[in-house]
């Protein structure tokens, strides 16, 4: 059962000629189907090689979804009940969330049908019902939530891991995220060498966690035959530096990381449009400034970096933001399709298989 | 020997009239000792009833000192030759720092001589020589730092804690920070009936570390006698929102989310400097909005909240950033006069000790 999951995921999606098909899952976000069809016709508009296979509630899709000509042709509509919500608990969904639209968006996935999967939805259930259907990649303990950072490097992002899919890690784990994020970042960033951080209190060899300690141990083993480079412990200040690339973390620590970038950029913006509507003078300026001020926050902007994938499953899963917007889908599907035309599924696979086999503490993590 | 350290640093420290001293390590900071004198002349120039007992190289002071005309008269210099460094271990300085600057300066705060003491030193170290002179409030197991956050509140900032004091945090520690986290918000903050929260990734009941689960049974419940409110769980996103006013969590997880929410606002200002640096009209602009945007500088100014409040001793110890540059230097001197002559260390210490002998939980924590 597990090896016939792999070798239907692992071969490549079959797209005619450059189509790449994502499947959606329409139903479970904060802002229901609506936001995610507009989101889809946002990516559509903007990219003629993409095609949809949407999971929901059969009749509100088709009205959606029949709203928007850029969609006319190219969305495959699943009738799927059930809804996984915010509330439910991953345990109840994997025993009783086969009517879900969650649960036939992976689906399309496992069958090879699409090149990857996108949803809003609960995230802990999103990983449950991916691990369930997907599998671990062989080698894979702990799969992780990878998310971009908008950052001061060249590329504009670096990569934190793990941001939300497990709550614990220990040492052989962030061993595996280095791995996995440093693959990601050579995929799909492009960097030859990444550099890889451990979160850490602080950046001398002697603080934090015992756990911490010797993960760096692993980590720095495996960098060479990682094709990585090991920066060492890093702290919540460098994360949008550019003296890393690749920042490891546990689920607990990075999730709270995360959220803390989103709402102090966010405070940011709503003191910078406060400042600018003080007077005249200065809403002339925010005139002046306007393309300047679009750039920034086209920068800084949540929704561009929208998208965290799962990274150690037999197949490519994005989680959108519960709250995302079009434009917030629209990227967590650009992201998607990216990643499924490049085969970076199979190049993961292949790394995370190699450093199993060759990596100091790999027989702990298998 | 605890009785006597308590009954002297809980006595009101001696001021004459309306000043207040403050003892200040003037070694151990990123940027030497050229620095802080430069942060208490900032001070000075504000605050008339400001005085100060500085610690650190008797040659190097009374030359950096002597410079500063606003310093004549208001600033006694004690000798001490060794200096903690960044690299230090704090087991290290408990065992052998009776000859450095820190140590001294935390003593004219336990002989009562100073109300408060403020170093940019190694914050482990400080805190390890703060416990062993300073000694834990009776009923307080683990002291905590806290900081001030940027907020939305009418106030303009919230408390988090523990920052980094100690890396772990069981569930009665957590209890503690937040009696305490409500103590300096009721005195510090002026807010009658502070909101407190506990960090977590996700506002349901269900999330998070088991521990986390045991803290809000114990914190809700302490609520009544406490005199805050409790609101839940509480996410990243939520460090800067007016929907709390103390936030909860462990040192390891406070210490990377207060970097990060750092790290992140200087991100943005770096962008919006490059935003605004962009062409001719946008420096024109730039111009015409220079008002707004530097009271916005102010408001996100990293350096305005500088000073972490050690909570849970006999004594007032602020860390200033290790890089804490005049102005932020001078900040954390601000802070330290405003808690000295306030009282409120005294009221903390009645806090601490009522709810220790009502509170559930109290018995595991004392």
């Amino acid at each position: 059962m597990i090896d016939r999951d792999v070798t239907l995921s692992s071969a490549p999606p079959p797209d005619r000629g450059d189509v790449v098909v994502i499947s959606v899952d329409a139903m479970g976000g904060d802002r229901g189907p609506a936001a995610v069809v507009a989101g889809m016709a946002e990516s559509a508009a903007k990219n003629p090689d993409i095609r949809f296979i949407v999971h929901g509630d059969e009749a509100e899709l088709r009205r959606l979804v029949g709203r928007r000509k850029v969609l006319a042709g190219r969305c495959d509509i699943r009738h799927a009940g059930g809804v996984v919500t915010m509330e439910d608990k991953p345990s109840q969904i994997v025993r009783k969330g086969d009517g879900t639209s969650m649960w036939s968006a992976i689906e399309s996935v496992k069958t090879g049908e699409a090149g990857a999967a996108v949803s809003c939805g609960n995230t802990g259930a999103l990983m449950a019902l991916s691990m369930l259907r997907l599998r671990k990649l062989p080698g894979v303990n702990r799969p992780a939530i990878a998310c971009l950072w908008p950052s001061l490097n060249p590329h504009g992002f670096n990569i934190m891991l793990d941001v939300g899919a497990d709550i614990r890690a220990d040492a052989p784990d962030l061993l595996q995220y280095a791995l996995m994020g440093a693959s990601y970042a050579r995929n799909g960033l492009g960097l030859d060498r990444p550099r890889v951080g451990l979160l850490n209190v602080g950046t001398e060899e002697h603080k934090g966690r015992a756990e911490l300690k010797q993960a760096q141990d692993l980590i720095m083993a495996a960098a060479d035959s990682g094709k990585f480079e090991y920066v060492g412990f890093v702290e919540g200040g460098d994360l949008p530096s550019a003296r890393v690339d690749v920042i490891v973390t546990d689920g607990f620590t990075g999730n709270i990381a995360l959220k803390t970038g989103e709402g102090t950029a966010k405070l940011v913006g709503t003191l910078l449009k406060d400042a600018f509507a003080n007077s005249i003078m200065s809403k002339f300026a925010a005139l002046l400034a306007m393309t300047s001020l679009k750039r920034l926050q086209k920068r800084i902007d949540p929704r561009r970096v929208n998208g965290g994938i799962f990274l150690g499953l037999n197949g490519t899963v994005i989680k959108s933001h519960g709250s995302a917007d079009a434009t917030g889908v629209s990227a967590a599907i650009k992201l998607a399709f990216t990643l499924a035309r490049s085969g970076f599924q199979d190049r993961l696979a292949a790394r995370v298989a190699q450093a199993a086999a060759s990596a100091p503490g790999a027989e702990a993590a298998s």
